[in-house]
């Protein structure tokens, strides 16, 4: 190997850097290989100033820092780019012009390290030729073929501070607390940081549920002399039969906003007698130092990546199964987006606690 | 002094429950006295089971614990208290009631620890011939008479922390990210840790701001290169010759709701063109563990209360002057709230820095 | 199942409560058990109130609480206790009297939360016909059979914090920054922790090291620009051809003491004319709140045990693996204790990004 | 005003960073100042490249970060500055030359941030003609003429949650956990985190301690059934008659080190038939991100120095008094430093706890 690149796309996760970091120290130390970064995602192969060298110094001190010193883009999908034509957004395929210009730059590798989409957009690229190596990423931790990625255990850690300084003044006061959490499509978050926080009712995306049982436990806990409840909700939790309430603007990232599902259930309660508050943490989750769990990992997903990339395991990405960090390839991480199963010992784990799901 | 009790009323604050366990061992240690404890404010004196008594034992473990071990109720004023009356919600007056079931139990002080409204009561009791001591509790900074009072360095430790992470991703993401904090009439809050987590906008109760103010810092930054902003927002700020849209609900605790003025601040960027996200860090202000500030703070003023109250020095509270804890009048305390002075050098401080209030 | 019981042994660990709770929650709720509590280990069995009810109640509000409510004894190896007979002290074996006390309760299941040598005593009993399930706990992560346990990543989070804070005074200073962490025989908290924090050294039992090659790394680092240097070394950590300088006192807990390795190296470091500062992190790694990584593995690692108790999975302790917690023969997990793989790929990224193990 | 200049002298302190973002940010924005930074203290003005140019890209980000960008030195009084001559160490005085170092520069101000050494030479070159202004600087709060500094808050911060941590192993092991903080001279970390965190004893430099008395109260509290202790420790604590046990090497700042007083308390402990453990938090008290707390006091000092050289008040420092930073002489603020009073609040308080000093 020569020279290899690395871009990261989608949505922040804590442990970005870390990785960008780690695949630039092996690749120089171990492979003396030239390492170059890609600005902005997979736009800043055809945007000017988009390439740049990536040295020692150029990582020195990123460690600890949340955030990507190469940006990101989040319409950047060079499949289906949005475009102004004649001042109307039209979509376009300009995956031609970005593959001829990563040929042009005669890489042995390109490192990308993104989400479901943005590794979706790898994989097609493969197809077309381009040396890709993925590195997981998602603080929702629903990318399939790997037990876990970086980011999720510093949202969780967030999630778990939050539901503890919840708890104490919901118990003081007598109020159900409801916090909303990322997680449109998967409950991870909910589910971990709920049974680590404390939580009484937990109410995640795979799990619809019904408004009537939230209440049954909040009376329940009320009449057994506990006046107050916690509650963690999957900004994705949906009632029995009905939608999720969160509005899609299209791109990869979902903000919490006017009238999300914590709300929903904050207001329900109210109207049962009950005095609510809701918390929307929002990108606080996604955004900051890592934990030491998701430095570890990201570091680790950062040097395999340029170990895979040397030993040609192009079209895969790293996945952390049993312990170990292996290639695994995109296709198979691809096809099934990871949810939570309803047969796991976390789940059982959570009702054995006494904790609702709303489907009681 | 032979027998004192204690209380606490109004919203959640970090370091209630080190004040109790400072009054309790401070009684029992120096004075030798009998501690009891009223359990959620006012209405424990009228209510059964309501009278605790506090040993050494009942807190021991306390002081690092958010929350209040004797609760508190947020509608418990005996002049003005709310009751059902033939299905109807209708206000008595009950003072008469409290002051004798306060006098039949031959206290010598009364300490109360709250806010404005708290103290306020504590007040109009002393002028019924209860020996009241009053420790000021506020997260929001807005009693006046004391430099500072416990609860709000730990808001503002959890307020910085959470500008510390929405800055990463608003760096890599080029974004407005827009947070909501306390404070419906005074923006210490937001001007402390706009400042300390290095805001660019802070928008404040006391200073009506314009939204073409506003966007103008956002575009200006990112015309010169930093396509984002981290924006702090009071809960109470309003654009000028406007309201402020926060919904009271009647007590003294505010809940964060739809369409509060970070969600129309948030949508209005977005209207004008940039990507923009928003946080609502609601009650996770105010609860859990106290920072070393705020337990120092804490027991320090629990201690000074018995002392007070040991030299007579009923109707005042105790408060925080040049770094002295000293009695000061309720009367005077609670004359004149506090707000955010305008001329201070902490305004003068963020101005200079390049913090825009929105209303330039 | 109608009666189990559960005990803690040996050094503290974070998250020994939230197994409690888990175990007590999980028996009443699921299988309607009752659930006695054993205090200070093994010897509560025949102490006098050394056996207690454990209810809903009891375990209220420990989920997030450092240290264990059952105690623990570090002495209580009833196969070789330790007892004073005609003033000196001698060794016998008192496992046939706590074995009938243990009969005499009538226990359907004994879940014994402890590390190496605690799992081991419940394995001996279990040989005697006592229903053990074993739950493993070490920060040191130095148990077989199981990925990871619970209170080692509440450790590494503590060490990455301290790595942290020394990296910006090592660099404002020109200094090298030594932190002496827990691990005696095996150096996973200096390996993960050194990686998280950014250290250019890491010292570990299992790798031996010259002090040559330390002082190498220090000075080549200076001669680049780089006049600092962060050193992360594990108690045990042992100079080629010498022996570890830590001293023990006999228990299963160590204490950093006078003299210990870290003292060693920073005063080798200064003898070579650099400057050099010297952390001692001492049990500061081992109390206090657990992370929620911690709390969730802890709280299913405690469910877990009550079901495979219910399923008569005797002699086993749980397990992670393969993100599943599943039983394992205690025979098999204590058969080799863990150490950190010199072939690992965490031992390869730590190489790869520079960082030295003091054997070049 | 044209041109100002900057420089960071004496040990780290978490919120020099934001004091240099400060000084540099209202300089340019306010005044339209020219503002150098100035290497490695004093030295900087006669090393090449000392004299560095600070625009607002130089100090973006730097708000949350620990440590200097301009670096600090130890040695660096010029004054009495130790050189090699003819391979022996001899101290001559430069001062001559770094004042006309510093005229030719033109400087109409030079802000010194330091402790009582950097500042006591700010003053007597300010008698040469240079126009200083100084930035008190100290985590041990020992300066005088202001109630607080920065630092001092992190300082308490990180060692309040050592004793939290401490605090459930001591209580889970029935053991007496020995804390040894900074504080060479004045006690305030001690006493601080002391009250802060639970502690049962603080021995500080300015109450010298009788052995007889801590082994009294930890045998006090276990006959109370307390069987364990938490001790915080200053380093330069030392017994009645005898002297502090710390060694010096002759320069401001003073490593924790092989014996110092918190491994002598420890070993009397263990001496007298309790188990005992000791803690050295050293230089992890000094670095890394400030609190909340202390960037906003270092940014309100750094701009306040700024405003005060605009207004010619050399020879001053700025200080928190009453809640405001003003201009403070700094033969005043140095006349007489400043200790823990015996007869303050704070004290009292402590005793009223039933804490001990050691002196009963």
């Amino acid at each position: 190997m020569k020279r290899i690149a690395v871009l990261t796309g989608g949505g922040d996760a804590p442990g970005l850097n870390a990785v960008i970091r780690a695949v630039t120290k092996t690749a120089i130390n171990i492979y003396g290989c030239e390492v170059l970064g890609i600005r902005d995602g997979y736009d800043g192969f055809i945007s000017a100033g988009g390439v740049i060298p990536l040295d020692l110094a150029a990582v020195r001190g990123i460690l600890p820092r949340g955030g990507t010193i190469l940006g990101t883009a989040n319409r950047g999908n060079p499949f289906a780019r949005k475009i102004l034509r004649d001042g109307k957004e039209v979509v376009v395929d300009i995956s031609d012009e970005v593959t001829a210009a990563i040929k042009k730059l005669g890489l042995d590798a390109l490192i990308v390290i993104g989400g479901d989409g943005t590794l979706r957009i790898a994989m097609e690229l493969g197809a077309k030729g381009v040396p890709v190596v993925g590195v997981p990423k998602t603080i929702d931790n629903d990318i399939g073929g790997t037990e876990v990625t970086f980011g999720f255990d510093t949202a969780l850690m967030i999630a778990t501070e939050a539901l503890d300084r919840l708890h104490t003044t919901a118990e003081a006061h007598h109020r159900a607390m409801v916090l909303e959490l990322m997680g449109r499509e998967a409950g991870f978050i909910a589910l971990h940081s709920g049974v680590s926080g404390g939580a009484d009712v937990i109410l995640i995306p795979e799990i619809p549920f019904k408004f009537e049982s939230i209440i049954r436990k909040v009376r329940e806990r009320a009449e057994g002399g506990a006046h107050f409840s916690l509650l963690a909700v999957s900004e994705g939790a949906k009632p029995l039969g009905g939608q999720p309430v969160y509005r899609r603007s299209g791109d990869e990232i979902y903000t919490p906003r006017l009238g999300g599902i914590g709300q929903e259930v904050g207001q329900f309660i109210e109207g049962q007698g009950f005095e609510a508050r809701v918390t929307v943490l929002g990108h606080v989750q996604r955004g900051g130092s890592p934990t030491a769990f998701d430095r570890w990992l990201a570091t680790r997903y950062g040097a395999a990546a340029v170990r895979v990339a040397a030993a040609g395991g192009f079209g895969c990405m790293v996945a952390l199964r049993n312990a170990e960090v292996i290639p695994v390839a995109l296709s198979e991480a691809l096809a099934v987006p990871k949810r939570v199963d309803l047969n796991s010992d976390g789940i059982h784990t959570a009702r054995g606690l006494g904790i609702s799901f709303g489907d009681e």
